[in-house]
């Protein structure tokens, strides 16, 4: 794991500091605004509530949420004011994971059971005379149902902006139009073209065609983010302003190299930490950087065991660990981590479009912290 | 047919030829509102698109936007200025279709493809070395992502009421909380109501529990296009204004007299008409209040039967048929066809409400038609 591992110097620096402490103070906060019974008495029946919240309790690192206030920060505006809008982005992106992990066939989140997998199990367990192929199903509906939910709480918190925390609803109206159009139909084509090209032979893939698919589902929300921040703190919609501009480009790059770090992780990182099994992305024939890296440089027969084990559900331990050892030795992990660090040091100049302060600090060791992260 | 046929004198009055042209009108408005190159451009790969529009270029009866805007009419707004939020509604009602029909696995709509099913047949004809449960979950994978980037699209389109149609931000935002929280959560838990009931032997349900969901699944939707239409005309967003809260009682009433009359013609209807097999909702097993009512004047073996096709989805055709015999001898469409007429009886008075004018005379005709019409 040595080559994940956080650079020491980093974690021992009064900026890294300051950055952890505040990246907790945004976690605590949310958690405070989310988890609250105006929200949660929404949900009925009780299985609902529990699949709603059930992402939204087990915490996460919270990026997005961080770069939202502390955007609003940097352009000086009243950070608590943008709360509403960080706790939406936050359930926003939920409802996304949700509905992917039913589409990846993801069978474990952060160490435990995805939506769709405990309440299959629940179907089984309650109505045990019925087939499997029917809590298969059961399960698959509760989470489609549940990311339906989270969808709605989202947007219906992005309007607590304006309804109680008196943004302008110029703003707030242009912040739903943008996440509930033009971000969401780019996450969705991303997603799309993700299912489409686990079907498509690696080596018809080029790296510009897997990153572009990668800021969709990835740099186009973190985009989101640091604009919609960047607007509160500003006041107005003006998305063509100097420094909201600057911060939505810092941002999006940063969200593609948070991506190709997730892509390292898959490979590489240690379960326990993440998770989820390492391997998921290899059975279901994730195409990566990673693996687009290691097949130009893969000998023939490193090649033929590539294009036999990726996309297999039921390869074994054993083939996987061959696989990673291919990805490895033949430079996808390595370049990908290049790659990654091109991205952090093209968007890090934009935050010279900013005024120096405390924010704009926490903001750069957000952008490094995003390929440094082990999990 | 003959119980589901139009009253002729109805059909022969001028009010309700005046009804049918005023519906025209508004599927014909509506039409040209949504099938737009500003809206179609958005969404991509283009197999998305067709995913997005296939329920909405079909057309469908467009009963939900015809509420919204006469009840703008009937509280003396300009109709033209709620066309965003009719529009709204009805894309947000096609997203819920499109994930019910993935719950309820049918494969037909409107006489076409459901849309998990068409890109099933997609996948299969073009990945043809995939098993098939590989194409089942590619058709589901992107009606999901269908339906995500409708709710999309449908509260996207809502912000123009402000952003475009002049209408007071505050009554948009307060639209919006109120379709993506309230509504969204009691359709949810509707649906999963219809799912977990699909699971309860049918003598442990009730009639009010049965139409507590019906109303759930459908009631709530139509309540708030009324409401919505209602504080568009009177230009403010007060839901306990009295001639607000009389158009939302009327509707609300009419949406589950809809419901039932729809789960008679579940049973009874014209498959060619429908565009949907009859038989389906027995298949699926539906707890509607057509089953409950026979099953509690049905003989020992009646009940026996029912038992045992409900909720068998290989029950063959001469099956289906003996079910449809007990459901119609022993009372089940005539005391259902009672209640839908009952609901309609206690809807009409709200609009007594109303200063009278011809929106309020097509408001009446609407709320016949729920329970008259063959399709």
């Amino acid at each position: 794991m040595k080559s994940t591992a956080r650079n020491p110097a980093a974690v021992d620096s009064p900026l890294f500091t300051a950055f952890t402490e505040e990246l907790e103070i945004c976690a605590r906060d949310l958690q405070e605004y989310l988890i609250d019974r105006r929200y949660l008495d929404r949900f009925r029946p009780d299985s609902m509530g529990e699949a709603v919240t059930l992402y939204v309790q087990s915490g996460g690192k919270r990026l997005r949420p961080a770069i939202l206030l502390w955007s609003c920060g940097a352009l000086g505006g009243d950070v608590r004011t943008a709360l509403p809008a960080a706790a939406a982005v936050e359930v926003f992106h939920t409802w996304t994971l949700v509905h992917d992990d039913i589409i990846d066939r993801d069978l474990t989140r952060r160490g435990a059971d995805t939506v769709h997998e405990r309440f299959r199990r629940v179907a089984e367990s309650r109505y045990s005379s019925v087939p499997t192929l029917d809590s298969v199903h059961y399960g698959t509906s509760v989470a489609i149902l549940a990311g339906d939910a989270q969808h709605g709480w989202g947007i219906s918190m992005m309007t607590e902006l304006s309804r109680e925390y008196g943004v302008d609803p110029a703003i707030t109206l242009h912040l739903i139009e943008v996440l509930d159009n033009r971000v969401l139909n780019l996450l969705v084509e991303g997603e799309i073209l993700d299912l489409q090209f686990a079907r498509v032979p690696i080596e018809r893939l080029d790296i510009e065609t897997i990153e572009g698919m990668l800021w969709k589902k990835t740099g186009v929300l973190y985009r989101f983010c640091a604009e919609a921040g960047a607007m509160i703190g500003l006041g107005r919609p003006e998305e063509e302003h100097p420094q909201v501009r600057a911060l939505a480009e810092f941002s999006s790059r940063c969200g593609i190299a948070f991506q190709l770090q997730d892509d390292i992780l898959g490979v590489l990182g240690d379960p326990k930490r993440l998770g989820k099994p390492v391997g998921s992305d290899i059975r279901e024939g994730k195409r990566t950087t990673v693996v687009r890296y290691a097949y130009t440089d893969a000998t023939p027969a490193e090649r033929e065991l590539l294009g036999r084990t990726l996309g297999r559900s039921d390869a074994g331990e054993e083939e996987i660990a061959e696989v990673v050892e291919i990805l490895t030795r033949r430079g996808g992990v390595e370049k990908t981590r290049r790659r990654a660090q091109q991205h952090i040091e093209e968007a890090l100049p934009y935050l010279e479009e900013l005024p120096p302060s405390r924010w704009r600090d926490l903001l750069r060791t957000w952008g490094e912290y995003m390929i440094e992260r082990s999990l």
